[in-house]
């Protein structure tokens, strides 16, 4: 796959090795995170709102209410950072401040579109159920046209985007290797676990959605 | 504990049940999420970059290097939003489009300050570590005071902020509950998974932390 192209925004300039340009690095941590972080400004007042997202190809979705404040800053083209953040485990260092933390993130920049197209609204929410419990598409109500009517669909294209990474050890100071303190990764998992019926749930076997949700696969060392 | 002040910013217009200026649920979100994502503005682009965030009575503090932009940005009193997001569940609907999801999330707007008092330097680090892994400061290597000058730490103030919460089953559309389709929640969790040792780990017994990243509590049903 093509690498992501390097811009001034997307430089690091702090850390560069932990700076990535891999376009399938930058699928998976959307992938994974299915939250992200929209950031935009109106009146000079910057806001983080989080949303559910959903990729397609090299597309970044997103949808909301029709009246929301946010949907209509957003689908006028409204300049904006949408960030996504996996937090692998807390680095243990023998010293205070060398305690770190392994994480992947992923950031793009740039501005939605509103997805006008019909079809693309109907194959862009199938994708987004697919994403959280694949299969269930089939076993639902579809949308009524009423309901498309309510939902503003917005894309973003992946492209001036980057990603950072941090995995491995703590660097300790020269000297500290030695002192008598364990160090290591103290790993973080966000995972499904459990499925909790509802009143009205007259099927008596949840199904089985986890593999949308799957353990965060180990991230290699460096 | 006196409940948050309603701003124009915090001020719900969409969905107003959902919000909540308790100041408890705020720190109670801050304090689980770990990380929280910092919006800025500069040259009219927006950023939004993640960061770990720990809170000290009614601050949020972060921390980063002396030199990063980001910190310059922000120890100049750049006006931003902080938010932090705990995705609690899935809620699964009888419907494509009432699929929804139970998370809660925290915001506050405002500006930071660099902390330049040493002792509110070194008791916020402490509580930093404490809030990673309770009873590791005692046991590292302190911070030099080169390692100190290193540092930048910014707080901000819990003031302006506001907290939003979903619970709860899937509103399903009239007439769609007799449908035959599974619905519930599909809980979500994080937390710690393992303690991977460093090969310089010169002590057999990993501690345990894991009480820092207990497992999300149950959030009462609406």
């Amino acid at each position: 796959m093509k690498a992501l192209p390097e811009s001034d925004r997307t430089k690091l300039k702090r850390s560069p090795k932990r700076a990535c340009f891999d376009r399938e690095r930058l699928y998976e941590i959307f992938d994974e995170a299915h939250v992200v972080h929209v950031g935009f400004s109106t009146n000079e007042q910057p806001y983080v709102i989080p949303m559910l997202g959903w990729r397609v190809d090299n597309q970044l979705y997103i949808h909301g209410s029709n009246g929301s404040r946010m949907i209509k800053a957003l689908r006028d083209g409204t300049g904006c950072c949408v960030t996504a953040t996996l937090l692998d485990g807390m680095v243990l260092s023998k010293s205070a401040f060398h305690h770190s933390a392994n994480y992947r993130s992923a950031v793009v920049f740039g501005s939605f579109r509103a997805v006008n197209d019909p079809e693309e609204i109907e194959s862009s929410l199938y994708r987004f159920l697919e994403h959280i419990a694949p299969g269930r598409w089939d076993e639902v109500r579809p949308p009524s046209e009423q309901e498309l009517k309510a939902t503003t669909i917005l894309a973003i294209e992946l492209e001036e985007a980057s990603v950072k990474i941090r995995t491995g050890p703590a660097q300790e100071a020269d000297g500290d290797e030695v002192l008598p303190v364990w160090t290591g990764e103290m790993r973080i998992r966000q995972q499904v676990r459990e499925m909790v019926a509802d009143e009205n749930a007259n099927v008596s076997e949840a199904p089985d959605y986890s593999g949308a949700w799957k353990e965060r696969r180990e991230v290699e060392k460096e």
